[in-house]
């Protein structure tokens, strides 16, 4: 029975910092009633659909039990916007599920200020939640207005594969942010803004929107989430990995091991999208941070091609169980 | 490493259990994507206020690790709809995040034909989910469609206080539940209903609703539920408990304390709810089965009499930390 009872937590570490509707630059005129009643009563846009997603990080599963509760709580809200990015929406609101051993403010004042900071600079905003006693575990859902989806069943035949940024800096980091490897200052900082502040790509996105066919944002790793459009659309996959772009501290963990980490590694948080060749210029004339890696062809399976030789990764994307 | 790997898990029991929009007498058209992409896709019904709620069921905590998986998850989905119900929404979709210490096919099958069932006897859909490695954990989040939201900040000086049914059969059932008691037949029986099947009270909240001016589900006791209707109205109250609803599993289990555990008991899901003085002809003629138990008053704080006298309880609800 450490620490303040339920309710009094509730209010002091969540109500007092989201009052109802609290948005940078003035209140979410959407959100009718936030949290402290059975439900959030919200105002969805008109005329839109709704994208919702929800993930849960366990500790010991998904990040270190002791690992700072600031990160911890950004991570566990940009994780969840990513998926928004993956299907093209725009934030709007989001709830929590906190599960914790036990009700302590040392490790809630961080966490709720993670959780703030982020929040705000994402502009979403927390409408309700539910804090339980019992092992530490993270579950936040968040909810998107979405015009233009970005499904995962959409790519043709023929259409350009693209993935955004670099790939591999997650899992590269996994050492580092576990402590079973001395990093130098720049894997350090790298490790740390990879692990616990991947960029939720919903700029990239809402670029992309007009023209992509399909999208998903990269959790798995690239092969598995890659697999999934091509399950989704009926087709399969060539891909060209001369140059793939592999994150930096993927190669200065393994040179040797970086391509497979970058293709096989989850928790990037990139886009992954098809794009139809007739839109390729329009693409190209946004000058976004993006690669070309292959092109959807009609034979299923995913087939890989380095130096003009058939190349084959070990591991295929993260396993959960 | 046991049992099948987490996207085959999500498939077989879940995706192919709830495909896209599926209910009871055909499909659901306001979910246009439902699980299986980044994210839901969903039609928000026009002109309507959406109210969501979501709650975390922790194993050991809140329920017996080793309980039935049918009636885990029918609770878990029947207490998230009775949050729906404390605010008058009508159910649309839900999302299960579920931590699983592992993937076992004996605790799934029967976990979602549970949830199928209470899904499909409810009208709701499942648009979505998570699923973790780790301890025993179930996040339902629930979003229903609301036209006249019953908050608990809308109670009036003088307004009657109602409850449902009768009160404290889950609170007794506990020791039957957690096999610490060896039950009559007829005692095992209305421990499992009060436990593992609370009623959410949607009809009755629908038939409230254009006269109540604040209601909320029942699960933290009353007087611990009943405290929040009064601090959010800015009120207090006055009970007469000579004629309390008190639900015979408490009287049979313990006659002494019975009273005390339908004030304080938590988990019952019935509604508690005000209704000015003139809308009383109005909700009598309803015949609902609800009593009057007492009045919103000025003066804050609850105050109880039983028998002419003042009573007081030695508990005062369920406290989660």
């Amino acid at each position: 029975m450490a620490g303040p009872g339920e309710f009094e937590l509730i209010r002091e570490y969540f109500s007092s910092r989201f009052q109802t509707g609290a948005r940078p630059g003035g209140v979410d005129s959407s959100v009718v009633l936030g949290i402290g009643d059975d439900c959030a009563l919200l105002s969805p846009p008109a005329g839109k659909l709704l994208a919702t997603s929800v993930d849960t990080l366990v500790a010991d599963v998904h990040f270190p039990a002791t690992a700072d509760p600031y990160r911890i709580a950004g991570r566990a809200l940009r994780v969840n916007l990513s998926d928004l990015a993956g299907m093209n929406a725009e934030p709007l609101w989001f709830t929590l599920a906190l599960t914790l051993p036990e009700s302590n403010a040392d490790w809630l004042e961080p966490f709720a200020r993670g959780l703030a900071e982020t929040a705000l600079s994402y502009g979403i905003t927390l409408v309700g939640g539910d804090t339980t006693k019992g092992p530490l575990s993270i579950t936040v859902q968040v909810t998107g207005s979405c015009q233009t989806p970005l499904r995962r069943d959409g790519a043709g035949a023929g259409d350009i594969v693209f993935v955004s940024n670099q790939l591999g800096a997650a899992a590269a980091a996994l050492p580092i942010v576990l402590g079973e490897y001395s990093p130098s200052e720049t894997q350090r900082q790298q490790a740390d803004t990879a692990y616990y502040f991947p960029e939720p790509q919903l700029q990239l996105a809402r670029a992309i929107g007009p023209y992509a066919s399909a999208a998903l944002d990269i959790s798995d790793g690239l092969l598995a989430d890659l697999g999934h459009i091509c399950e989704a659309s009926g087709l399969g996959a060539e891909l060209r990995l001369d140059n793939f772009p592999v994150a930096e501290l993927a190669r200065s963990m393994n040179a040797e091991n970086a391509l497979e980490t970058a293709l096989t590694g989850g928790d990037d948080y990139q886009l992954c999208f098809t794009v139809p060749e007739r839109h390729l210029d329009a693409i190209d004339k946004l000058q976004l941070p993006i690669t070309a890696i292959g092109r959807m062809c009609k034979e299923p399976g995913i087939r890989c091609q380095l130096n003009g030789k058939s190349w084959l990764p070990h591991g295929r994307g993260y396993q959960h169980f």
